[in-house]
């Protein structure tokens, strides 16, 4: 493969999310792999605009691949959404004679990439590191897979705690606007009951289909909420809705929050993540810039990252009728 | 061991935690080995006064040690709390010969069954388990150790995010009015702080440490609050607070709730309910009574449980010392 | 949906995976969904020739989707080999008006459900489970992702130990004749080479390999083989065959074994179990037959037995070539 | 506290465990909180004797406490059973004015540090690091609690098979010659049978009681073996001989091996390191010598390190009861 690639910089920024350092490890490792000099940035953007940065070589990134959060750091950055940051960080691009970024994040890091690739015809590949799988042109984001293992195995805790008090619980799960997760660990964990944004199905259903429940026998029942969800009620106020609405339910609450971004990811996300690693540092040796590498269809593909940044807007009818039926 | 006991009766009560099945397990096992009928009565005190009684032998209990909850069911009994409703319930334990009660649970249960007791010289014997730890007669509690595993494994993961982003978390931990849970669990975490209501070091003391913290180069930060701290105000108003009067800190608060309580047992909770089912059954046979089993001084041991009712009051100094010494 | 089909039989079959539970639970749902009666099957082909069997409905299968293993039993049937076995076992399901059968399990139980549908004509559908992933039709059969995150979380465990004591270890990982789950396992645990029977490279290359790995300074390494390797060593022979060629290396060997066919399933096969599940019960309801329900590209799919019996050949060549970049 | 101590050093050696990075975190962390400058050696008395040495403070260990393993390594050290090897190690512990060492390990590394301590009087307090709690003077070694909890989990996972598949599993748990972590996880896994070195029951006994649970109508067994049983037999050798003797078993074995040193370590681990490293260091700086910290009757205590080697002798008679008992 020839390029006149010689350095790459790296960078996380935004939520951070199980896998991240597992693609920072197949960024570095694949630039080694190519003799390409490998340029950690910290604190995303901002960490880029200080130049708070350091050479990463094959062995800097040992015994990484199974850690959650980014070694790099992640921060917001109000100055690189300014002409004046961006002009800023350029300059120390130039300085330290970087040729191209690899950047792992979510919507708002590729928008930042995407504005700043515009401006200077700078190359930028992204990763998509979320647990929110929000990101369109890619199937599954990193750091979802792990997230989804995280909330089921917290569901089957609480569930333990419901089926010995005959307990209906509400349960918040992350996700921003976007229902995947909720959807996903709900029929995971066996849910009676989930609320996403994408589907707004009323409160009459939900009342209707948990008196159902308790009519057929069920004595314990969870409701996954999903944080962005639209009912215009949050998690608390529809626990209450329901507890004014069916008397005699024992309710809980539980908003899972933040544990759900931590830690080791799984092995399908450490796959994932060793697998777009590759293919973002030989894209961008091959000439390539301003797209997002995902998985789409059991292949490593890559989208312009303008039409990632728009976000998934669909949701999976046939998981959402699986879930109908599961909870027969 | 002769004894003129011939059937036992078995009830969890009030939450459940994990290792309850165990001591079940254990209890309906020794009664086998014994050739001792046993008898599960489900949903507590109430099953007991409505005669939900099932016939269990060592087959029923199979698979069921590493089940978090508990399959007797769990459930607070208003009529237990009157005259009329325990002498439905002695009159149950007549009409089915039931000679003796093994109660699992805390120290509501206890103090059931030692009215149970007082009233009608019925035979009782308590084994501990909830998570909270607040038990006196005992240095573990069942399912106190499988809470602590899950509560610090929560915070790791919670950690990973932390440090991602130099945030400074607020974690509020299970425990009623008891910091054990709190104060190791935030030792295993390596919190910065914990807030306990045993120690309510104020305030000022709090935003003293954390301002250290950060001059010595801390970026991010866990803070443990036990559910019953007494610093007058809850989680969220302690990180407003905080937020109000330290400036520039990214502060972020998470609630663990309910998943605290379930979970496979961990192997010491395995077995010391295993241990606690089999000293509670011999107690019974030889005509003990009024009794909780616990664990002291590495021993298995017996406790008036009256005595046992009054709650930990105390916190272990040397701990607390040694969490100071490790936020250095 | 009309359908003349009135009553399903459901068997587990060959060895257990995760996954299965959650694929019975499933299927007797959704017959619980569309009005039809559910049959289980106790031990496999051995259960139906004897008749043992059980009506479930869609209590019966509460609280098993995390549950490993499977709660019908499976067990290996001599007797079904023989003609005289599949006509026992077609007179049971005519006996019991069972007018289709959804088959869990690999290539055997879908060898079986061949032969006695061309014998009888007997409607039958397949759902894939086993951790090996090695049935052509879908890209991941039930079982496979969990097993994928057993055995990465083993390997970080062995790591740790590697590491701390400077330690070359042989890891063997389970897979019959197929390398899918050591190579992913094996890129997943960042593992410095990954041996498979698909890709027999020579043992010179690893000497090689491992010797060039020391000398870059790695101190510590672990090496993946596929219990079905062709390097016409076992993992043993392999590790003493190292010692010998290149001194002064601390080896040791840890075989995996069964704990990778057990376990809490992960969200991903629970859900694909819930999906494969619906799928199966209604192709049964169209008229379908003698097809396996997979997962290609993203999509639940159906497969002629007879394709999918006759087991994945090729290996990913990308992931291969991802290993190697990562050896670096 | 007064003391003439101002540089401790600290160094694990022999077996990896889970806790000793908790444990040298404590070490460093009450170093640094009393004013005493604190010294990592690497790879144990090896490393001590090249004065592979590093300078640690509170930010060395950031992060650690959670991390299996040892960051300073361990190595076995021929070197160091010489005289002119600790010739050498003190030499360099005077070049260096190290005052005084912290010893993490097990009866191998207190044996070296005991004779160290005796030739040149140099102060040395031991932290006992090993899975296997085969030592005198503290009633849990660092580590063990965590292996517990690994064997168990790894067990609950092959029990999912064998209740699948009705077979009779042989698990060999290490401990060297010690049964407390085959009899504690057997009992915590609800183990059949557990065979350990210190009560050799015979093989007729074994067969004896597989038949009788048979017979019960139990079709899978789960026999754990410590890998010091003395029965005369290896595991795979008893697998054998109760084949030949109990026709119709389907049996297996399983070596759970090197997967159980390694892991995060239990909160029991991470309270118990930390409090011990706290003491060890105070021990030190009191002038005390020659002793290692441990906890007894759930107190934190010393123990001359003499004693301490001695090794445990006894079993618990009162948990082989309990195991008796629950085989029922």
């Amino acid at each position: 493969m020839s390029t006149s690639i010689k350095k790459i910089g790296v960078l996380t920024s935004g939520g951070d999310a199980p896998g991240m350092n597992a693609a920072l490890r197949s960024v570095v490792r694949t630039c080694a792999y190519h003799n390409i000099e490998c340029v950690g940035i910290y604190r995303g953007y901002q960490g880029l605009i200080e130049g708070d940065l350091e050479v990463l070589d094959a062995r800097s990134v040992r015994n990484i691949i199974n850690r959650g959060g980014t070694i790099l750091k992640s921060a917001r950055s109000k100055e690189f959404r300014t002409k004046e940051g961006r002009a800023k960080a350029h300059q120390q691009l130039l300085d330290n004679q970087i040729d191209a970024l690899v950047l792992i994040g979510g919507d708002g890091t590729f928008t930042g990439g995407m504005i700043f690739n515009e401006e200077y015809g700078y190359p930028v590949i992204g990763i998509p590191g979320t647990i929110d799988n929000d990101i369109d042109g890619t199937t599954f984001t990193l750091g979802y897979d792990t997230a989804l293992n995280t909330v089921v195995d917290a569901i089957d805790r609480i569930r333990d705690t419901a089926s010995s008090h005959d307990r209906l619980f509400f349960i918040e799960v992350m996700g921003r606007d976007c229902g995947q997760l909720a959807l996903n660990s709900g029929v995971g964990a066996g849910a009676e009951e989930i609320l996403i944004p994408e589907a707004n199905l009323g409160l009459d259903r939900l009342l209707h289909s948990l008196e159902r429940s308790r009519k057929s026998g069920k004595t314990s029942s969870i409701v996954v909420v999903a944080e962005g969800d639209k009912s215009g009620k949050n998690v608390f106020e529809l626990a209450e809705y329901v507890e004014e609405n069916l008397p005699n339910y024992d309710i809980r609450v539980s908003v899972l929050g933040h544990m759900q971004r931590g830690g080791s990811p799984s092995c399908f996300d450490r796959v994932l993540a060793s697998r777009m690693g590759v293919r973002a540092v030989e894209s961008l040796m091959e000439g390539k810039s301003n797209l997002m590498v995902g998985i789409i269809k059991d292949e490593i593909v890559l989208t312009p990252i303008e039409q990632a940044i728009k976000g998934k807007t669909t949701i999976d009818s046939e998981l959402m009728r699986v879930c109908e039926i599961m909870s027969t």
